[in-house]
């Protein structure tokens, strides 16, 4: 049906009303009073969504531009790094570096397993030449629905006292607990298309001092995604390159909107629909593809045996016009993947397991109670 | 007045109303097959509006993200090239070309002046050993108001045979001719907030056959400005990283507006508001800060001499809404710019120049009679 599709990816996401109709405002000067008021104020309330006081700047670019500038900004070519790579996501983390010509040693695990902390320490205890520069992280990994440890991998990187540690916030920043001062991140890169409820287009990277002193040694070329440039004219409330004014204003809206809302009730808010699409999901007998103990609070991965997952898609398309994302890479056809991130509530959930069930009837998939996917999702919303 | 201003300066350009309801439009999943179509549809208008069949790709960046796309995908470290200096824009792709290590050669003129294709054609016939990789030349000089003459400059690189011609058309393309095809221009960068009246955040970059030789011995790293995985990627109507959705969908209705007014008419109105501000300027015996015949169809830059430009701005803010660029660098309070390309219209100018003459007046200017400007403009539109 026209005008109807609803968005179930992890990016971009619903965009709510009040966003749009600010993107669609009359762009106004980049190099006014205005625009540097309203840059002051995203400034701050993106501050307030890391919970840090390190600078967090913006760069017109994808998560990836984002993720870029958070490697060479601090890196020199030949710098050993150490990539977790558990999906799509860290594999491209390591091709940057590969890139750039630093030296990437990758932590590995299967597509769908979480990155085992515990690798990551012995790498790093057995640096007492203190020659690893970085370690990057993926924190929620889009391609597959896996959270990694984060907080147990940063302990290791501390313990090192030398590495910094990169993360790849995009799908998890606004959607769980990320306290980049509280667990001492360096470098936190995310993009608008996710959490931050506004359509793609905007990149944002967050520093902390430590960083900022790799920043003065570090020998890969920049310019375009050079930080410092960033910084300096972040300081005056402006940008070196001409911002995309109208996504600022509508970032503002939004981060106005959470603000409303509150950090607690947002990470509340997706650790429900979280658990409510899981529960769903193991109600309807599906495979979920991460275990319960790595679960994106962004994404769903789910790995259908008896039904073709891109023959899932396509009715819940057709016929509901809802889009689910499907697998990347090597997962192609045999995952599907339900986004809710952003400006998704409990209603949403419903009309999603509610779909899901109608579209696998549609199959012939007779392998659960009809309603009980929506039964259980109900009973995690009553809790 | 709230919700009144009137953008006149050479970006952001104003945005016309369709484009921005394109723009409040949800987002749409980025790999779809509706998503897909429309990136088949600009794509081939923006190789109409750039009059080439070369690829012409987008990046999500500003137009100094693309001009650095236009240079880090076809050099190698050490490569000699002659960069055209005569603004703060050609003086920034300088210093994208040494922050990547390149031999970077200056060809300058003064702030205001064009760049002689004489001292091009000295260089480039000196250079028997065909050291020079790379011509890079500023068309339209945002700063000044100069148009510089690309057409001379280019035969003389045509006639070295080896070395790219590398174009900043931000605020050239799509208001003044630029057969790309014609004139065999190799790399060609633009930026969306210009004459393609929709707001910041897009880039464009055309790449010749002959740039795509040298992008396959082109050693500068990359990743996220590598233009060989949106070619890959535009030939299957997707791309590499994830698109701003909305902005595209803004890009595809801005042109379709540019081909519904033909491409002879855009270059004829731009030409026309020129002549005519111009003309109003001379009217009002303000000095034109460049030349008639290196005049840009972007943007009218005047030096006053009676009155400070500063004040001129300021007032033209307050009491009228319109907003008149500043000068930039050592050109700070010397000169504004009167922008006038994209969506505007010849009611615009008469508007700016009726505004401008009650603001010299509050100002106490005497040197023009009242009424001069706007009569002078109006003889032009009556052409």
């Amino acid at each position: 049906m026209d005008n109807k599709l609803m968005l179930m990816i992890p990016g971009p996401t619903p965009v709510p009303e009040q966003v749009l109709l600010a993107l669609a405002k009359h762009p106004i000067g980049h190099r006014s009073g205005e625009f540097s008021k309203i840059m002051a104020e995203v400034t701050q309330n993106l501050k307030w969504l890391h919970q840090t006081q390190n600078d967090v700047l913006i760069v017109t670019a994808s998560g990836t531009g984002a993720m870029e500038a958070g490697i060479i900004n601090f890196l020199s070519p030949g710098d050993r790094i150490l990539v977790g790579c558990n999906g799509k996501f860290g594999d491209r983390w390591a091709e940057i570096g590969e890139a750039y010509g630093l030296n990437v040693e990758k932590v590995t695990a299967e597509w769908g397993q979480p990155l085992d902390p515990e690798q990551f320490r012995e790498k790093l205890e057995a640096d007492t030449q203190k020659q690893i520069k970085a370690v990057i992280i993926t924190h929620s990994e889009t391609s597959t629905g896996v959270l990694n440890d984060l907080e147990t991998v940063n302990r290791h990187v501390k313990a090192h006292g030398e590495a910094l540690i990169i993360v790849d916030a995009v799908t998890s920043l606004g959607a769980v607990n990320l306290p980049v001062d509280a667990w001492g991140l360096d470098v936190v890169a995310s993009g608008s298309q996710k959490a931050y409820m506004i359509p793609p287009g905007l990149g944002f990277v967050a520093v902390s001092p430590k960083a900022w002193e790799a920043y003065k040694t570090a020998k890969l070329p920049r310019y375009y995604l050079d930080l410092g440039k960033y910084r300096k004219d972040a300081a005056k409330n402006t940008t070196p390159f001409t911002p995309p004014v109208n996504l600022i204003v509508a970032l503002q809206a939004a981060l106005q909107m959470m603000q409303a809302e509150g950090l607690e009730s947002i990470f509340n808010r997706h650790q429900r629909l979280t658990s409510a699409t899981r529960a769903a999901i193991k109600a309807l007998n599906l495979p979920l593809f991460a275990a319960d103990n790595a679960a994106s609070p962004a994404i769903t991965s789910v790995a259908p045996q008896q039904v073709e997952a891109e023959q899932v898609r396509a009715i819940m398309k057709k016929h509901f016009d809802i889009v689910l994302a499907g697998g990347q890479d090597h997962l192609k056809g045999k995952i599907f993947r339900i986004g809710h991130l952003g400006f998704v509530s409990d209603r949403d959930i419903l009309t999603a397991i509610a779909s899901l069930e109608a579209a696998l009837r549609e199959l012939g998939y007779e392998g659960s109670t009809p309603g009980a996917g929506v039964a259980a999702a109900t009973r995690v919303f009553a809790q």
